[in-house]
């Protein structure tokens, strides 16, 4: 089968030459229909995941074609990244995304779905509702991320919110965070980009405004700064980007401002596929390519760009 | 003018000798548009309030007449309840409403909004959008009541939750917390009721089905009962019942089991008037009666009832 292959150090490509998976007892063989490309693949190119090695990809929607639970075969679905070892502390205590030796598809240990076919463990995949286009449950992977904060944070509706950057996940995020009531202040560079959260957000940061939880959905070291300069004493900083570059850090105003900083990763699908089933979150469309151009596809400046298989 | 008049003990009945209340320095005067009969009003005449005397109401929307802020005369507003002194341990801590020297129109110390007239403190007022018609403001009140369970309690959007109660309140819970994403299953008696639920809820529990976060929105002691058999052991279980009946309480498996019992009452204005605004919360059209007809719109078994001045 065709897949898109990371060899590390930075170089991927195509190949052609990809074995059909073999789905373990517990699996389920996946027909990939749509895939996305996400900043992390961006980021595993630049160095992010020095050790993997293997198909990329993490945010798809496929059909089941075998499966340790027959009734799944024929479903169209989705699925988590992370298969943990079940066994450690993290797997016996229901953090199984957290597991030291973890299997992550497209990132760890595990070939991902930028492929025809993908093999995952059967308890991961969810079902996509059938009033659900593939081109919208695609983002059921992106829009848990966002739906992770809510779940871990307490996110109150009379607390002024801010969230810096203007990208895929903020308005994701942003769009989550305002289902609450709370209303939602987007801070961004991107004029048209902004546009995109008029209807639910004010996109505009007052002087001297502060808020008591900021999120930081920009994906670059400044937007970290201004966050942290948003943020009010005693508020809440919940971290959502992941970049390969390290960036000086003055942990000190963290401390006198007793700032809580929450890092904050993959979420919860069942409230995602709850969401994009009665539209309340609503997203631009995804630009589909074909496997060959995947340097188009990663390089697109469109809201969200993919393949289709 | 005329208005709504309880004399204690059960007893109220419209007058039409009032005098057109006069604003203090720091209120505003208001002309009643519609207001709207709570459950809370009916507990007034069984009982629950036996200090209070005066025009009976709290639900409202209007137009400002007269106002210590000039800018907003002639503006529709909502308004909060309770008015604080000031001074005490509760209105420096920022819990102005739990002040025990409070005026709360309609329930203490403060007529309320069954009267052609109102006078209120001004910032406890809330211009209600030009979008957003008489008969859905009139629910602000109500709405700010519902949200006020996520503004207080961590409602994570992967946990199950379910809402004891199919009335009104049970209805803007359940769609407050639908808007989480969460999974919200309806416990209630009424299957006419329960249709309302449906486009947002499961209204069915599964036999030995339990959830970490109840609300009991029931109005009725037998609902606590079935709100404490449904939380899991170390849940939580939110009352935003009030009723003036006693009823006997087993507190020792609370203890056992670790159950967190939070009390609710009013809540946050603003985000209530962006989920209204944003048509994110539907709800049943108001059923309007004159005055006169008082004991029919405190009667009514419509979704809701109230008063058209």
């Amino acid at each position: 089968m065709r897949g898109l292959y990371y060899f590390g150090e930075g170089r991927a490509e195509v190949r052609s030459d990809l074995p059909v998976p073999v789905p373990a007892a517990d699996e389920s063989l996946i027909k990939i229909k749509f895939a996305a490309v996400c900043s992390t693949d961006r980021e595993v190119l630049a160095g992010y995941k020095p050790d993997f090695v293997g198909v990329m990809g993490h945010e798809f929607v496929g059909v089941v074609e075998k499966s340790s639970d027959p009734t799944l075969v024929g479903a169209r679905v989705v699925g988590e990244l992370n298969a943990g070892c079940g066994k450690c502390i993290y797997c016996r205590t229901g953090r199984e995304g957290h597991c030291v030796d973890r299997r992550v598809i497209g990132l760890a240990n595990k070939d991902g779905c930028f492929a025809e076919h993908m093999t995952l463990r059967t308890d991961l995949l969810h079902r996509v509702p059938d009033s659900l286009p593939d081109e919208v449950a695609v983002f059921c992977e992106p829009l848990a991320a966002a739906l992770e904060i809510t779940d871990k944070v307490h996110v109150r509706p009379s607390q002024p919110l801010c969230v810096v950057g203007d990208g895929r996940l903020a308005l994701m995020i942003a769009q989550v965070l305002s289902l609450t009531g709370a209303e939602v202040v987007v801070c961004g560079h991107h004029a048209d980009k902004l546009e995109r959260f008029k209807p639910f957000a004010r996109v505009e940061v007052g002087e001297d405004e502060t808020f008591e939880l900021v999120v930081d959905a920009s994906g670059s070291p400044s937007g970290f700064d201004t966050a942290r300069r948003l943020v009010r004493h005693r508020g809440t900083l919940v971290l959502k980007s992941t970049f390969a570059e390290k960036s000086p850090m003055n942990l000190a105003d963290l401390v006198v401002n007793e700032v809580t900083v929450v890092g904050s990763r993959c979420g919860p699908f069942e409230p995602a596929l709850r969401l994009l089933e009665r539209g309340l979150v609503t997203l631009p469309p995804i630009e589909l390519y074909d496997l060959d151009d995947w340097r188009d596809a990663f390089g697109s400046r469109a809201f969200k760009s993919g393949f289709k298989f």
